[in-house]
């Protein structure tokens, strides 16, 4: 997508095998790129979230793995590589995904054809990526043209979190039905929680939204089921960090609150989603393990001070703990319907079955 | 309550007619109190959030229409001075009540005595605060006795803004149950969400409670559904800036979200009010006007920075719009029940008849 006119992606292959990415840190105050030249590069900006979003996070870490065998590409070192990459996000499941999908590609291959090979199949990752997320908006599209044609009206959408093209490598996941239908002249207007404790919403959804031209309005987290209420929201995207097989969804924390005041309210909830974030081994989503990050996130916010610098301030007591779960999970029961690059489906195992029939079970 | 082992209300009666209140918009990080002379002080004060909190909002507008009358106590005056302090913030129902209590007080003085009579009509509304939040306080008590008894295991209550003795002349009314609790030997731990736009919970909420030595944890609004998931909460309290006469709870905007979620775990959901909050003449919630509040409490975040001072942070993109308002309402259907000075009832026209039997109308 574009930024000021200039077609930008999250990531891209630079010179001599290095990757570059956006610092999603700086945004939205100021554009800066990052390269990444090592495993260990990869594995801090993972971590400390200079890159995010499930998609996005997979093509890093394909990156990544790359990066680490470029002077040994022996067994060991994918093993080791493999389990420093695995440890720096343990909720998003895009990430054993895209390691596994690059160690098969390169099992087989002589170790000094390794480094190459892997830094194709991390390519061929990211194209996939961008591919899969247009087709997740023209699936999506669909579903808002329906709720616009009653009389072209305004379709108000609620999403939550960053599942942009700045979560992906291009598009988006939740956000991609959304620029398809502006493009397509549809009138939509865009809910953005801010979504606390890092404020991506406030900060990437809102950042990527304006630079493309797409009205859009900031609210606080609390304040969607009032909307809901009111009748001002007429559909919730949000993107997934893990799907189970059964259709339960594990996204930011906070999801879960705005799937049930959608139900409350007969609003239609969706979650828009690759098939790599679905855990094809979990049927509940109460076994997925929830990351805990640092207090900090919650104790401090950062933005821009008078001076035009990016700062933190504290925003609670000395002496209060704070406790900081990054994610929870909407039950399946409370899902509309799941968007994938096969297109719409019923949140429920026979629903997903019948998009990824390869996925049953021969009995 | 007790700040630094130092006991504190609210606000209290200074020399020659003046009143002091704390300045809420410092706190947590510093403590400051503020000298209010005359009716604009008043009303800038309530308007500005100085002071908040629908009681101590109902007892700093009695106070005002006091001062307003120093030097004209005429009927014409007592009219516009209520006018003005009605216009500061339009979902407390409170603050009608007030004023209302101190005119019927005064109207048949002489001009000569009204003033006199105005400030001690304040003083009794104050008292009269702090008695129905002791009561409160004591009502809610037993029910967080019963939920400790089976193993006086700890008991975890979620709370949502402030509704403690910050927000009250003292002991507050969610809270109050709480501090009750805590100093009769029951282990508590209170879930703080931090309650964006103006972070009550995370300022003053975990303010207090530290200050008295609860235990307490600092949480984003969004993670309260994850820990019902988990049964990491026992219940819920909040207070209630009106309640309509059939149980409907209009409280801080995200209160809603939280309701929903402790029926959707099967956690007691209960708001803490006294009767000057209940809005007979309302059935239905959704008639209560929201306040609408200005943008500018959700572009920006005020809090301490690295160098000790306090200061704001912008954390929307520049050209993002935002929208602030201010309240929610949470349908009867959600509250498993009303905690008043009088008592605790089911959330209904009949359970709030059963204990304020002079509102029956005869028929």
């Amino acid at each position: 997508m574009k930024i000021s006119g200039v077609p930008y992606r999250t990531l891209w292959p630079g010179e001599s095998g290095l990757v570059r990415v956006i610092d999603q840190r700086r945004l939205p105050f100021e554009l800066v790129t990052l390269d990444l030249k090592t495993l260990e590069d990869a594995a801090h900006a993972i971590k400390t979230m200079v890159v995010r979003g499930a998609p996005l996070i997979g093509a890093t870490a394909a990156y990544g793995l790359a990066l680490a065998l470029r002077t040994d590409a022996s067994d060991r070192r994918i093993e080791e590589a493999s389990k420093i990459l695995r440890a720096t996000r343990p909720t998003a499941v895009n990430l054993a995904w895209a390691l596994e999908r690059v160690r098969r590609a390169i099992a087989r291959l002589d170790p000094g054809q390794r480094f190459e090979a892997a830094l194709r199949e991390a390519g061929d990752i990211c194209e996939a990526d961008v591919e899969q997320c247009r087709s997740i908006g023209a699936h999506g599209l669909e579903i808002i043209r329906r709720l616009a044609k009653p009389s072209a009206r305004r379709v108000n959408i609620l999403t939550h979190c960053n599942a942009g093209w700045l979560a992906c490598v291009d598009w988006g996941t939740a956000l991609a039905p959304i620029y398809m239908a502006h493009d397509a002249g549809i009138p939509v207007h865009v809910w953005v929680d801010e979504t606390r404790p890092r404020n991506q919403g406030a900060s990437l959804t809102a950042y990527e939204l304006g630079a493309h031209g797409v009205p859009h309005t900031v609210i606080v987290d609390n304040l969607g089921g009032l909307l809901m209420q009111r009748g001002e929201v007429d559909m919730v995207i949000v993107g997934s960090d893990r799907t189970t097989a059964c259709g339960d969804v594990c996204n930011k924390v906070g999801t879960y609150l705005k799937a049930l005041a959608a139900r409350d309210n007969d609003v239609p909830f969706y979650a828009a989603l690759p098939v790599s974030t679905i855990d094809w081994s979990l049927d509940n989503g109460r076994d997925i393990e929830i990351e805990e990050r640092s207090a900090s996130e919650v104790t401090e916010v950062s933005g821009r001070t008078a001076a035009g610098e990016v700062a933190s301030v504290r925003v609670v007591p000395d002496g209060s703990a704070a406790l900081n779960l990054a994610f929870d999970v909407t039950p399946a029961r409370l899902v509309s319907g799941i968007i994938t690059e096969r297109g719409v489906c019923e949140a429920s195992r026979e629903g997903l079955l019948r998009l990824y029939p390869e996925r049953r079970r021969t009995g």
